[in-house]
């Protein structure tokens, strides 16, 4: 019988009551300690920082910490279920920011789903983090918000299920690729899904140098000449589909390489894989039901299968990558995450699989070898 | 030699690269870990949330802990050093919720001095958390804020430097009416100071039933006859020097029972204290210069003698106060920290030293009784 796992976390976290906590690195066992700690001690540290505020990063704790910013309107599979719903999502996060880039991260959710109001209340809280994760914030808000706050503020920010994702796709097809011994200049590509995750794969992908793709959303293929079409469908509109087809994903999906869902459950069967041209390529990433089951992709004649799944090989999973870029943005105290960046993170991942194979495109996250490549390769891109 | 404590605290702080972290409460050793940590199953406590908000405090850390806000505009006695500067003292607090009340402290510094910005900043980020600790934010600011963000949210907000130096002022005083035997009603108090501190502490001293008071500023003693009073030392004048009295802190300290410096240091000396009443007390709790050395004081004639001090007996410190009410407060999910709970905070804190004396009006910070006595006193009134 299969673990039911929801059942099993809400007993953990009644029992624990929630899942982290924020301890003192320093002794407090006396008024000596409290004496270097806190009062009268602690005037030096803040006077230091008064005369020269780059010696925050040497003397806090949370400088060289991450924010974990949500307003709850899109959390993981389940909707707009409102900040408190989402705060065990992001204690989620900053337990793993700990536990695999040894980052302290701290969790903020937003009574406000305005835009400006967002921006206003992260660019006000800015000064005390080391950089922002925004998390769960629902398309097209996320592309403002992001890019403004990214424009005003001097600390890196990145939303997660956007370039999270777009790193650790790329990261899982660079390998992919190499297992059905194709390039990236000749496949035929098809997203699925144009919200936050969609819309950042295609543009990493396409900075990457895939020529060929195509994005679905509900109405079927994005293209110029559709109607009405949001900014970000725009956009991609103008980057991908240079022969403006028009049609359904099924359309789409003939003589495809490549299909990357990140849109909803149960989308596609044996039918649309068998669609697709020799060797395809199926990750298949909604949450927690994939567009089509592993298995059944494999039955259906898929070359690689990828999902968001920990019961199936090739689990893609934001976790192998945002832990290392900000690990490596703060350690080298970056004020902006590039493409360039996340391109060589992704480069970075996918090189800790020695060999490829088609159950083995992407590393395991508890491999250690992970974070220290990502943090490596965003560091190396800075010191440029 | 007296040990140089800034130097010290420098040195751990640039050691330890700050003072707090934040660590996982649950093991995150395999995916199994992660599935009831994280993704899959953090849905289910996030529907469980989703569906009745009340979960939130069964089921995250954040919410049952305190936000420690700071605007960086009066920080210590170094004035208004800025929000990264800030960023030191509010790791100290949060390291300090931790070892004295088990809470969990997240510090937040903001980018703004702005009243209007401030209070939108703290309303937005307020789902996060279980209570709001607003910290060294300047006179007269602080009063508009606090009363504000105690009006518009449903969680305790409470500005440390108005009331938990109010609260442990009464506690202190309690005790030293003891000690010299006199009573609240016939002793005759000077307050030095009339920021936040100042402030606040005369509110509480006068609402406990302290009757003669008179608090005096740079500018003297304060009367409603003073032209262009601000808003708050007009509030003063109302409940305080009900012969409205006009001159010096000099001339105000003559016959006078109590002296509560919350100003700035050598303000007075033996010559003040001998014009005072008979067993004067004094606590001279100006940062980190007293308005009189304590040893000065006895030897000028002073019966107790409080100050911040933990070199000198009778250390008055908020450390006392603020771990233990927002324990109480957020433990019995109080919406409010009332009066009427700081003044039963004040007397359980009294309480805990069994027989006062000269040298002993208040318990050391780490005596464990000291947060129970308090949160139980603040859920006490709570429950009623």
């Amino acid at each position: 019988m299969k673990k039911d796992y929801q059942k099993l976390s809400i007993a953990a976290h009644r029992k624990m009551r929630g899942k982290i906590e924020v301890i003192s690195k320093m002794p407090l066992r006396n008024r000596e300690d409290l004496s270097i700690a806190y009062t009268p001690g602690v005037a030096g540290p803040a006077l230091a920082i008064a005369q020269d505020k780059r010696f925050v990063y040497e003397m806090t704790s949370t400088k060289n910490g991450v924010a974990i910013v949500s307003d709850g309107s899109a959390v993981l599979g389940l909707g707009n279920i409102g900040p408190e719903a989402a705060l065990p999502i992001m204690e989620g996060k900053a337990a793993l920011f700990k536990r695999f880039a040894g980052l302290d991260g701290f969790p903020i959710v937003l009574a406000t789903q305005d835009v400006e109001e967002i921006i206003a209340t992260v660019k006000a809280i800015a000064p005390t983090f080391g950089g922002i994760n925004l998390e769960d914030i629902s398309a097209p808000r996320c592309f403002e918000i992001e890019e403004r706050l990214k424009k005003e503020l001097d600390i890196p920010v990145m939303h997660d299920d956007q370039h999270g994702t777009a790193v650790v796709v790329l990261a899982g097809l660079i390998n992919a690729l190499k297992v059905v011994k194709k390039e990236k200049t000749k496949v035929k590509m098809v997203v699925s899904g144009a919200g936050a995750a969609g819309t950042a794969v295609t543009k990493l992908l396409h900075t990457y140098g895939f020529i060929n793709i195509l994005v679905c959303d509900r109405q079927g293929i994005i293209t110029s000449k559709r109607k009405n079409l949001e900014k970000h469908k725009k956009y991609l509109a103008s980057i991908t589909n240079s022969h403006k087809i028009s049609g359904s994903l099924k359309d789409a999906l003939v003589g495809a390489d490549i299909f990357v869902g990140v849109s909803q459950g149960n989308l596609i069967g044996s039918v649309e894989i068998k669609m697709m041209g020799p060797d395809p390529i199926i990750l298949a990433l909604a949450n927690p039901t994939p567009e089509i089951m592993p298995d059944k992709a494999m039955r259906g004649g898929a070359a690689v299968v990828a999902s968001g799944r920990s019961d199936f090989p090739n689990q893609i999973n934001n976790v192998l990558v945002y832990p290392g870029i900000f690990k490596g943005a703060i350690e080298a105290r970056i004020r902006e995450i590039t493409d360039e960046m996340k391109i060589a993170a992704a480069a970075a991942l996918a090189s800790v699989v020695k060999r490829p194979t088609a159950e083995k495109i992407i590393p395991d996250p508890f491999d250690k070898k992970v974070v220290l490549a990502v943090s490596n390769a965003v560091k190396k891109i800075a010191r440029r």
